[in-house]
This record gives C-alpha cells, sequence and structure tokens, in this order.
C-alpha cells in the first residue's frame, strides 16, 4: 500500500520512466551546486562535476553509471575525489550508448577516461560500444566490469556475478586514485584489483515499486529473499523471516565461503564492511545491522575490521532490505577509501582509526554544592529556619486539606487525580521535612522540596513542581540570601515552568495562580511595602487569578479537549492548588514576622 | 508487509524498544569512529563526540535528543561543528532526566551548554528539569525550544506547534555557532533566532511501524495524510492521493500562508529549504520533490532558494512520505549551514552559490578522423581496396546464403531468429559498401561496417558486432596499415567482444569460432606463412571452432537455459555464422592475392 502511494504521487500515470529520471536529475543538481548535467533529456541523462570540463581536465576521468533506481549511485557519487561523471539510464535500463558517449566526451582530458561498468548484459555492451567509440574518435579509455555477488554459485555462469553495492567501493578507490594525480592504467589497475577483493549479498525484506506500476506481490508476510538482485529479480532463495543476527551469519557464511572463494579473504586479513540500506530501510535498522556485523566478522571469521560505511548507497528503489559487502583492505587501498571528496553522498565520518567506542558515565561533578552535613535537619533552627518551617508546613497542610476538592474539580476537567497527586507530594514534604530538610538554608531546603516531589509526585505536574523546585533553587544559590533573591528566584521558577510546560498566562494553569502574584509582590516591593506584607497581598492577587481560570479556555495538557461550558463550572485545579499553598506560606510567614517583631 | 517483515527482522517478539535503541547506537559508534556513547545502557543512551571531553572542552557544548525512531536525527549529527551530544529516548519517548543529565556532565565545560529540545511535553519537561539540576550542580546551560510545525491552526494552543525537521538546522547553526568560539548566550540567541526562522509541513504515504508492533493500516490505498506528525500520530487532515506537483503546492501555500505567519517570510526574501524523507522514500523521489520545489519557491512565492538540503534527516521509522521546511535566510545563517562540520549526516554538497545547472552536450571532438570525403565510395579502388571489397562481399554472401540454417539452429536453442538479424547486417553491409564504404581505407571501412549493423541489427548480436567493428577499427588507426595490424586489430575486436559481451572460448558462443581463428594465425604468421594462407589455415579452425559447440554448455545468453541434450543436437548458431563470413573471407582474400601475383 505504501509502496503504491509512492509510485503515484511520484509517477502519475502516463508518466514514462524517463520522466521520472530526468526529474531526479533536476532536483539532484538544485540539491547539489558542484553537479550539473548535459543538456540532451531525454535521451541523454548525463551528471557531471561543475569544475571538470573534458578539454582542460588534468586527472584521469572515472565514469560510471547505469540504469537508474539506485539512487544514490551513480550520480550522488559525482565529485572531486570519486566519480567525474555518471550515466544514467532510464529506470532499470542501461543508458544508451550515445548518452554515455556524450559523458566520456564532456569530461576526458589528455590523460583520459575509466569506465567503471556493473555486470549486467546491457551495460557491458552499451558502455563497451561506447568505449570502442571514444577510442575511435581518439580517447584513451579503459574499462573495469564489477560483479561483486556472492549469492549465486559459481557454475552458473557469467551472469551470475552481478553487480551489486561493492561497486561503490571500486568508485571511491578509482576516484581517488585519479585524483592523485595517477595515469589511466595505474587507476584502472587500482579499480581492477579492488572489484575482486569484494564480495556482496543482499537480503529482501519486499519486493521493490517501479514507477506507476502496482507491487509485485511476490514475496509474502513472513517471508524474505536472500541475494536478491537489486532490479526487482528475483533472489537466490526465499526463507522464512529469522532475526537479523541469523540473516546476518547466513550472509557473512555466503560471502566468505571457502567454497566459492569469491574473495580472497582468509582469518587475520583485514577487511572494510559496507551495510546498504536498498531504499526504504531506515537508519536504525541499518546500524543495527552493522552493530551485528561487526563483532561477527572479529569473533566468528577472526577479521580486523578496519572501517564500516552505513547507509543507503546502492538501493533499488523502495525495496525493504540490505546488502553486505566485505572488501580485503589493505593501506593503500584504506588510504583510497579515506582520502577526501566532494561527492555528496559518499559517507562522512568513517574514515580513520577507532578508539574506544564506549566511556564512563560521568558521575555529578564534585562543584555540586550538596554536602552530606546539610541534609540533615538541623538540631537548633535560625529565625529564618523557623520562619521556612512555618511556611512549608502551612503550604503543605492548605494541599493537604483541599484533597477532595481538587479531585472533584479535576474529574471534570482532566482525570481526576490531581487531589490525590498533589497529597501525596504534599505528605512527602511533610515527612521528608522533619527528617532531613536542611531548614536553616533555605536554598537547599528548595532543592529537597523538589527532590521529595520528584519521588512521590508523578505526572506533569510532579516534573513542573521538580522544575519549580530546582529553578528556585539554582537562582537562590547564585546570590546571597535576601528578598529580592526570594523574588527573583520566585520568577526564575515561574519562568522554568512556563518554558518547559509550555502554557503562559491565560492558557488555565498554575501559572494564572503564580504569575499575577509575582507581579503583585513586585509592584508592592518596588512601591516600598515590607516583603511579608508584599507576600500577603499578592497570595490575594494567586487567588484571584486561580478563580478567574473558570473563564478560560486551557490551551495546555488534558484540559484544553473539554468543552468551554464545562470548563466554565469550575476553576482549573492545578490554579487553585498553587493558589491555596502560595497564600497559606504567606499568612504563616506574615505571622511569624509578626510575633518575632511584637 | 514489507513493514511488517522489517518490524519482525529488526525486532524479534518481546524485544523491547530498549534493546532496538541501545543496538542502534552500537552499530553507530561501529560505523563513525568520531563518535563514542556513554557505558550506561539501557537508561543512559548518550552519544557525544569522542574528541569533547567536557572538563577540558572550550567551546560551547550543544546538545539535542529525544525520543528514538528519527535516526539519523539527533544522533547522526553529532561532531566537531554541529552537535557536541545526542540524548537519545526510547522509540518515540523522551529521553529521561538522568540520562540527560549524563549527557551534560559528559561534554560542558567552563563555556556551558545549550539544549536544543522539540516542542513536545515530554521534552520540554525531561529536559527542562535536567538543565534546572545541571544549573545548580554549577553549569551555565541555556535552551532552545524548536516548534517549526506550520500544519495546524495556531487557535489550537502550545500543543500544536511540534518540532519537526527545521530542528536540523537549529542544530546546524548552534554547532557553528558554537565552534566559532562564540558565547553561550550567543550561541543560544542565534538559535532562537533560527528557531523562530524556519516553518516545516509534511505529507505521509504510509504509517510508520513500531518495534516489534503490527504497523496501524491508518491510511488506505489512494490516500495520504498531509501535516502529519513524526511519532505516527494521525496528520491535520487525510486527502486523496494527488501528484507530487499538487501535493508541494499545497504544502507551501501553508507553510508560508500569512494567515497564520509562522515564518516571517516574503516576497524577495532568501530561504534555505529542506527536503526530508521520513524514512522509507527514495533518494530519487526525494529529489523529484526537491526538483519540483525549488521552481515553485521561485516563480510562484517569488523567493530567492540559496541553499537546497535533500536528504532523509529526521524520519519516523519506516515512514512513507516527506516533509518540506523552508527558513528565512541571511548571510550570517548561510555561513553557520556552510561552515564545514563533522557530523556524519549533516548533508555535503549543498553549500556555496550555484552555477549553471545544465551544460551543451559536447560533440565528437575535431580530432574524429571521419570526413566527409572518406565517406564515399572511391572511383577507383586501389589493390587493397579490390581485394577488400571481395572479401566483404564474400563473408556477407556466406551469412545471407545460411538464413535459414541459422534459424533452424537457433529455434532449438534459442528465439530463432539469428538467421534474419544476421542476413539483415548482412544486406545492409552490401548495400551500404556499394553506396559509400572508402574501401581504400581499410579502417574507415571496417568503421562503416559497425555503423550498417548498428544500424539494422538488433539485440546483443548487433551490439557485439558493432563493438567488434569500433574495436577493430580503433586498433587499425593507431598504426599505419600492415598485416601485424591486421592481426591485432583482429585481436582487439575479439577481446572487446569477450569483454563486453562477458563470454570466453568454451561459452559457446561466436568466440568459439573467433578464438580458435586467431589462435591459428597468429602461429602461422609466426611461423612464416603469408598472410593469405595463414587467414585461410585459420579459417579451417574457425569452422572446427564452430562445429565443436555441439558439446558445450552454454554459458551466456538464452541458451544458458536450455538443456545439455538438446544442445547436443546442433552447433551454436552465432559460432557457425561467424565461422562462415570468416572463412568466406579468407577464400576471397587467397584467391585475390593468387589472381593478382598471378
Amino acid at each position: 500500500m505504501k509502496a503504491d502511494n509512492e509510485a503515484r504521487l511520484f509517477a502519475e500515470i502516463g508518466k514514462t520512466n524517463k520522466d521520472v529520471v530526468t526529474e531526479f536529475i533536476e532536483g539532484l543538481v538544485e540539491t547539489y551546486p558542484g553537479l550539473q548535467y548535459l543538456d540532451g533529456f531525454p535521451e541523454v541523462k548525463v551528471v557531471i562535476r561543475a569544475d571538470a570540463s573534458g578539454a582542460t581536465y588534468d586527472k584521469v576521468a572515472v565514469i560510471s553509471g547505469g540504469g537508474s533506481g539506485h539512487e544514490p549511485a551513480h550520480a550522488g557519487f559525482v565529485g572531486e575525489g570519486m566519480l567525474t561523471a555518471s550515466i544514467c539510464g532510464d529506470v532499470f535500463a542501461s543508458p544508451s550508448v550515445d548518452s554515455i558517449l556524450a559523458g566520456i566526451r564532456a569530461v576526458t582530458g589528455p590523460m583520459g577516461c575509466l569506465l567503471i561498468v556493473m555486470n549486467y548484459t546491457g551495460d557491458r555492451l552499451n558502455f563497451g560500444l561506447a568505449a570502442e567509440q571514444a577510442r575511435s574518435e581518439g580517447y584513451k579509455i579503459e574499462t573495469v566490469i564489477v560483479g561483486d555477488d556472492c549469492a549465486l554459485p559459481p557454475l552458473l555462469g557469467i551472469a551470475g556475478r552481478r553487480g551489486l553495492a561493492g561497486t561503490i567501493f571500486v568508485n571511491k578507490i578509482a576516484g581517488a586514485a585519479a585524483a592523485a594525480g595517477l595515469s589511466l592504467a595505474d587507476v584502472a589497475a587500482e579499480a581492477k584489483r579492488a572489484s575482486q577483493m569484494v564480495g556482496t549479498m543482499g537480503v529482501a525484506l519486499s519486493v521493490c515499486t517501479l514507477p506507476g506500476q502496482v507491487t509485485s506481490d511476490r514475496l509474502g508476510p513472513g517471508k524474505m529473499e536472500l541475494g536478491l538482485g537489486i532490479h526487482g529479480e528475483p533472489g537466490a532463495a526465499v526463507a522464512d523471516l529469522q532475526s537479523v543476527d541469523v540473516v546476518v551469519s547466513h550472509v557473512l557464511k555466503q560471502i566468505l565461503s571457502s567454497e566459492t572463494n569469491y574473495v580472497p579473504i582468509t582469518r587475520g586479513n583485514r577487511v572494510v564492511l559496507m551495510i546498504n540500506g536498498l531504499g526504504a530501510t531506515p537508519v536504525m535498522e541499518l546500524m543495527i545491522a552493522a552493530g551485528k556485523t561487526v563483532p561477527k566478522l572479529q569473533l566468528e571469521f577472526g577479521l580486523a575490521v578496519e572501517r564500516v560505511y552505513t547507509g543507503s548507497f546502492m538501493t533499488s528503489l523502495d525495496m525493504a532490505g540490505f546488502s553486505i559487502s566485505i572488501m580485503k583492505a589493505d593501506q593503500t587501498l584504506l588510504q583510497r577509501l579515506d582520502a577526501p571528496t566532494k561527492a555528496p553522498h559518499w559517507p562522512v565520518g568513517s574514515a580513520g582509526n577507532r578508539p574506544p567506542a564506549k566511556i564512563p558515565v560521568p558521575l555529578p561533578p564534585s562543584r555540586s554544592t550538596k554536602s552530606e552535613e546539610s541534609l540533615s535537619r538541623p538540631l537548633q533552627l535560625s529565625e529564618q529556619g523557623r520562619i521556612l518551617e512555618a511556611a512549608i508546613e502551612a503550604a503543605v497542610n492548605a494541599v493537604i486539606v483541599m484533597r477532595d476538592s481538587l479531585n472533584d474539580w479535576d474529574s471534570k476537567v482532566g482525570d481526576g487525580d490531581c487531589g490525590s497527586t498533589m497529597y501525596s507530594g504534599a505528605t512527602a514534604i511533610l515527612d521528608d521535612m522533619k527528617k532531613y530538610y536542611p531548614l536553616n538554608d533555605a536554598a537547599e531546603t528548595v532543592n529537597e522540596i523538589g527532590s521529595s516531589v520528584r519521588r512521590v509526585m508523578g505526572g506533569t505536574s510532579g516534573v513542573l513542581y521538580n522544575i519549580f523546585s530546582k529553578a528556585a533553587y539554582a537562582r537562590l544559590k547564585a546570590n546571597s540570601d535576601s528578598t529580592v533573591t526570594a523574588k527573583q528566584s520566585f520568577e526564575a521558577a515561574i519562568d522554568a515552568v512556563s518554558k518547559y510546560g509550555g502554557a503562559s498566562a491565560g492558557y488555565r494553569t498554575l501559572l494564572d495562580a503564580l504569575i499575577p502574584a509575582l507581579s503583585v509582590l513586585k509592584e508592592r516591593l518596588t512601591a516600598g511595602d515590607d516583603s511579608s506584607t508584599a507576600f500577603v497581598l499578592s497570595s490575594e492577587a494567586a487567588l484571584a487569578g486561580a478563580e478567574s481560570t473558570k473563564d478560560m479556555q486551557a490551551q495546555a495538557g488534558r484540559s484544553s479537549y473539554v468543552s468551554a461550558a464545562i470548563l466554565a463550572t469550575v476553576p482549573d485545579p492545578g490554579a487553585m492548588a498553587a493558589a491555596a499553598w502560595y497564600r497559606a506560606a504567606a499568612l504563616a510567614v506574615k505571622a511569624k514576622y509578626e510575633k518575632a517583631s511584637s
């Protein structure tokens, strides 16, 4: 279904394969300013380096190509240090001789041109004829034919060893050799040697979709195809789906088989690995396959894995599945693979040697100010400590007595547990305060309130109150204690809740109690009120703000799905709880101050 | 089916989302030696730069992250010049506070740390709490929340603007600013500004598959989803499938709507574009979408498209479809986007200004030796010319008389048209020779034979005989005429046919006539025979070789599907035809030489 939908989106009925490829090339050159194409659509579909012009090009030109439908291969590998041009056929069809000739003429200078051809009859013949024609025009041409398929037994003849993703390695190695200034003969020799060192086998989980056609239903559910081609042709075998572990083992055994002896790799050798997605397989799954393959190669086959290339390099339209390519490596070959290239789709970041992959999780830094002795209730409370204790006690008790009201309101506009959640946080604070809150240190006490909340309160409100405490704590720590700092830390806490909770004033949340409170607090302090008076006045604003939530449309949380008519019957329980603890704390502080000063 | 098969391959029943993500990270670090992870699986899933250690790191650390399932985002964007760390949650689940804190502690130095958070409640809360906790530990932390979704109308509140692929731009810009040595405040300011400049909207053709779960069948055939989320949540609307043209227009209108005013982009502005694949959409289709989008932005919206990024950057497991992100650009922002990075999945090759995308198809070079006067039959034939004419005439007549036999043999082992195909080539050669073959120039005549063949002979045999002629011609041109050159050009022709046709001696093809002939020719010439005698003797070897194909198992072409019992009853028709024309030519040359010397 997905494949059919995609086929319909990208290739309307009546649109030919030709159109799809020309449109692909148009998008490609829009994306990569380093690429150009020859103005010969629809017959000539050639992507070339914008900086390599035939007449003056002073390196060996390296050209690959073939039928389209394997993107990014090969057009995505055109760029300094890799291919000089890519010749694009129609989908799954070899490019024409004229198209290949046009590409050769466009980029070949006096150093000559290497054609890298995948082993399919059509490609061999058309590239071959173009090569001979170009030679007769005076160009120096060499060709290397790549057949890296390891799926079929050798006896089935020349058709058996198809060109697959290993061709990408050959392209890179030849391109790097050419960029290094080597002669045509030497570039061709390196490419040929590379082609003899690499073996590939694929596994498909679905069949690819040709543009404008309905997907073949060849593979049923729970089946996979081993040793597939990349043109929708059947694989060597259909098998029951296995885990990726089992599949990888099977594929590796086949590639490295000493019976077929397709690749000259034996224990102790150094190799590079490519995990190639076939078009519709996500990066996550390719990486999982890579993660399974490397230790198998190391432990079961005794090979040193020098480089791993994971991605979708040589695809088959939207086929699901992947292929594994293994190439014997030596220093020269690694150097070619590591050499810089501007080809857009050659993988970045696989070069170079491998440091340890995992490192220890760091512990909280020693500059954390929490020390052991701060985490116990002081034997003797300071004046400030007593005020703080009274405020906390009053605040949590205010929440505790509201449990049923909060639950009742919440059952109308939310999931009905606001009271219970707040209750559990409040009782935890009360318990923990008695046990170990360092009440003489306001900052650390606020921090501990956050930890108590985090321990028992679930859901968004638990995280938000934790954020509230942590933000207040961080601000309190940053300055010496003072009324100004208390106000600033309250503001920092509100800002953090607003930012991370995603709500502002008027969203029908606890902020509709706290924001008006902060506003009045700042106003009264600026007007010269003493801090406890300002606190009490601001708490009236908190209550009024919480009540006003009845008239608000919810903008966040579950309440946003509830109708305005229902919302108008109740205030936001979160705002009411916040107003209640704030109000109680303010009154308690005021009472303590009055007592202290009387 | 594909999705279900893939889900089963990569996540066996009972395997949790956690396992999938840890296995992904293991593969990721195998692939990219520049990346490491913190050793805290399964709770702590953090990918970091191998070269950035917190205590000594002298740049602002840039951290992003979120639920997994969006690969390569964000772990694939960790690297110098982009992210310093990525925090990976389970699939589609926000990472834990502890995981985020571990990442912050691992890479944050004295310059501080910017957290780039996608606008989802869980991410906002967990990153927010981690930020506050880290601040309380003494770290300098800023956070920027990205909500670039343009699919939903603004009135639906804060939940509406989800973080989508535009976050990748913010990551890059912040990473480049940090790499440039900017302060935390400045890096955060650039990131925030970037987040306000970008809008994104997606279109899905299928729903994604959660590991170990069966794919939702929400989208039927012929339907697409507009304005989708990236977690399998429904899109803003389901619509009938349209062509990519129509879909792109719709998406652009929505992003650039002056009603929602989500992005501050107006006519005449400079923009950058991202075409982002959602997981299962091939590069070809993404490029087609890019190719459609750029001219629309230019012509319909009057925007200058400065950069195009096409690829799969922020996916949704194996969802089919793509999203479009448009960002207002200025010089500073382009500089940040163009700045080098080692992040493996940041696209290569999109930077820089754009030269003309298409250039003319080059004509054959003037060094082509084919001149007008060479393309007419000479009024007076030279001695060599008369011999060549006689040889060609004899050769093609031998093929002409064999038509029915060749067809008969071919009907047993192939598709029955070998005689007819060869006949059409032979008669074309005969006609063309009389009209315009430049018979006094052997090389050019051989070249023209190839052209005659190419004009009328279809199929593999037409291409192979064309290759044969072109290869012989190229070798003849390279040297002055002589018997040695004739032999060498014959050898070059055979080599080319073998290489591009993919067959060798014993494959039951025309080479089984020509290879023995070449062998005897070389042997007799070395032994001192005159060239016409050697030619005749070699033609006996050709006949014998062709007859011997009866005993051969076919290794190439259609005959490779025919049983040995049937093959044994007939010789290979291609080999018989080759032997016949070669034999006839040899006898004609011999007769001419004898007549000339008598």
